[in-house]
């Protein structure tokens, strides 16, 4: 494996020899495509691009992650990105394009395809990336109901070439509206005589899906059943494309990257390191500014207990443990949360039995956490009373801290916000005033015995 | 849609109308399955199984969780677990077994399986889950090269209910020896003559994986090719089983899952409420003790600087909020390396890459916050030198934070560690110990200033 790829793409850039750069392109793993490409400035890409045939662009770009594919096709002129990405499959132009950082360069890619192209594109834009019109692939093969075996079989012998990238092991049937009116198994053709109707074979009333399916719902549809892909019709029945299982999985894993990325505070999509500096800056901060908000709010509960900390400095050592601890064991809740939402075995209406539940953890994680806590704190100050404080305000926070992390992502769910990104923030703040107040407070009743 | 399934549910058991439950259970969808399962108590599910014929359990283990459906086959009788993980897939029995809690009940559900499927079992089980063996089916079209394309239409035809839940689009052409000759296209059989033997029409030499390929080299595979099924073979070229797209693309959200979980402090598999209350609590415990003791580690740094604090006690406000903010500035560099690892465009190799990209990030990052923070401490205390002295050190803290939560997992990963599981409580450490002694040694060098 070639451990710097980009030294060697960049080179061969420089020197411009077309048939070495395809070579290498070829040689090379996806990912790796995707981490020299990372790595060579805007100008040299930009030459590569103009170097390449548009076909072997094409394999480039459909290699790489969406984020950087968008990127690369909104450095170079709109022209020229429409002839490479008119080579994509119509599911990665709509996946590239809803990538694009600004619509309006969008819009300019797509005014100079051909007028059929760009009229499906803009429809196919309109589908929200989570339903079934977002996810569903166009390229399929249709027949009309009124063909005979022998004409689907001599149509399959004349276009093998066309059909060789489609995952083909079902056709769909329509009549004359594009309406679907069933579906074939490509090996009943084997088994039925040259002169018959498709119609007298096919699955009539075949399971379809709505274009405006969510995606938890196509999950739900392709775990009961077995197949490898499920046409999907507008309301009047027209066949507009076809769900394919792998494509709902592959969905799938980007709503729980998603989920991973929002949880540790990267919002707004992906962050590749290969984006501007400023926007993955901007991105960041967004989220970070309204954290220090919440921040200083939380801590504000220390300033009204100045008196009580100046009596027992040691309080401040244990202010970031419990802050800390409380907001551990109310992620693992959240995260619970989220997870059983996402399976569906948990809905918004089973806030009490989450909370039953989490209550029963929280008891028995506080009382061990709090103990730990109580010990350190005694044995280092030698006062039993220090770690009654610290280790109840742990145990007790801990137990507020599981509850409240356990419902917060129903309660945000009810009102359908997405829990992944504002779950954690919300959790924090109220386990950190909680847990600052707890330690304060019973150190305030306790001051004679602790100062 | 029915509000609490498990109310239903768990009458029809107690009442004991097998037909009713079989209706009942075919008329909810499989997260509502999931959802009533983990509301029902071990007795009524013990009773549900016995109840139920083993096809119509082996139906509704298919559409729990693994985790779910393991737990549910641990609770009764190995004899009968076995008698309905036998009518699952082979690849969702491993699935299951491999989420037995106790290794001993797994082999005793074995143990009670007919000799060759036992045997096959425990061959399958060997394979890592994570590798090619863990992940392929073993359910698939394999033909002696020897058959001419008549028999192989006849055996389809005489087998089609067996195949019907196979995705079928191709048929592997072995030899005597089970090793794999070749791939046959379904649609070929359409456009040959019976006479012709498949050898003759075959792809020779055809893609295919070793049983060893780990699954990043796997989802590089399929995302370079458009293959539905890629045939596994051992080193001697056996055909063992096929790799499916569906199933890669499933296997990638689920290593999502497990990232999202394992950074939020779910570790030992993934948590389902319904699992019982104290593995549950050991389970988080096991992070959280070790998480105890690191945040007493980096607390017992502010002990070295009490005198200080007692002085400004003010920065005691302080403390807690340069912790969080520069965990959370740390972990947003966290997750972006962990997501550019997954997908490979970041190797160990890239430290030095990543440190300069975070570097440029933190120095504006850790501006525009520190700014913010010294504002804040300036009004509240009206004092400049106190801001100076906050806002510093969150400014200097955020770029050491960004600049080590980026590296951490890369150099987790070159030790061979799971990124995503320690790079947090890492991370938070070291910023914390960092965050406190800058707060506090920027404020005893200034300590005439603001007190």
């Amino acid at each position: 494996m070639n451990k710097r790829p980009w030294i060697s793409l960049k080179r061969k850039i420089i020197k411009g020899d077309v048939k070495k750069l395809v070579d290498f392109l070829q040689s090379i793993s996806s990912s790796e495509k995707a981490r020299a490409l990372s790595r060579i400035d805007k100008e040299n890409i930009s030459k590569l691009l103009q170097l390449l045939p548009h076909d072997e662009s094409a394999d480039l770009i459909k290699d790489l992650p969406n984020e950087q594919a968008a990127g690369l096709m909104e450095g170079i002129s709109p022209n020229d990105a429409a002839k490479i990405v008119d080579l994509l499959p119509k599911k990665d132009q709509i996946d590239i394009l809803n990538d694009f950082s600004s619509p309006a360069s969008a819009l300019a890619l797509i005014e100079t395809m051909p007028f059929e192209e760009a009229e499906e594109t803009r429809r196919m834009l309109k589908y929200s990336e989570n339903t079934a019109g977002g996810m569903m692939g166009t390229e399929y093969l249709a027949f009309s109901e009124n063909m005979t075996v022998g004409e689907v079989i001599d149509n399959l012998q004349a276009n093998s070439d066309k059909y060789s990238d489609y995952d083909v092991q079902y056709a769909y049937i329509i009549n004359g509206e594009n309406k679907l009116k069933g579906v074939l198994r490509l090996r009943e053709l084997l088994l039925s005589s040259r002169n018959s109707l498709v119609k007298n074979i096919m699955i009539s009333d075949p399971i379809k899906i709505s274009v405006e399916t969510k995606i938890d719902e196509l999950i739900d549809i392709f775990e009961e059943c077995d197949f490898v892909g499920i046409p999907v019709v507008d309301q009047r029945n027209h066949l507009l494309g076809i769900a394919r299982r792998y494509e709902i999985m592959e969905a799938m894993g980007e709503r729980e990257t998603d989920t991973f990325l929002k949880s540790s505070g990267i919002i707004g999509g992906e962050e590749l390191r290969s984006m501007p500096l400023l926007k993955r800056s901007g991105r960041r901060l967004s989220w970070l500014s309204v954290n220090i908000i919440l921040n200083i709010l939380a801590a504000s509960v220390i300033a009204f207990y100045q008196d009580t900390l100046s009596s027992v400095i040691a309080l401040a050592v244990f202010l970031p443990i419990i802050s800390d601890m409380s907001g551990c064991s109310g992620n693992q809740a959240v995260a619970v949360s989220i997870r059983e939402l996402t399976m569906g075995i948990t809905k918004p209406s089973d806030l009490f039995n989450v909370l039953l539940k989490e209550c029963n953890m929280g008891i028995i994680n506080g009382f061990i956490l709090g103990i730990l806590l109580a010990i350190v704190a005694m044995f280092w100050k030698g006062n039993p009373y220090l770690g009654l404080v610290v280790g109840g305000a742990l145990m007790v926070n801990t137990l507020v801290s599981v509850c409240i992390g356990g419902i917060i992502p129903l309660v945000l769910k009810k009102f359908k916000k997405d829990p992944a990104l504002a779950s954690g923030p919300i959790l924090t703040t109220i386990t950190d005033m909680c847990g600052f107040f707890f330690v304060l407070a019973f150190a305030t009743k306790m001051l004679p015995l602790i100062h």
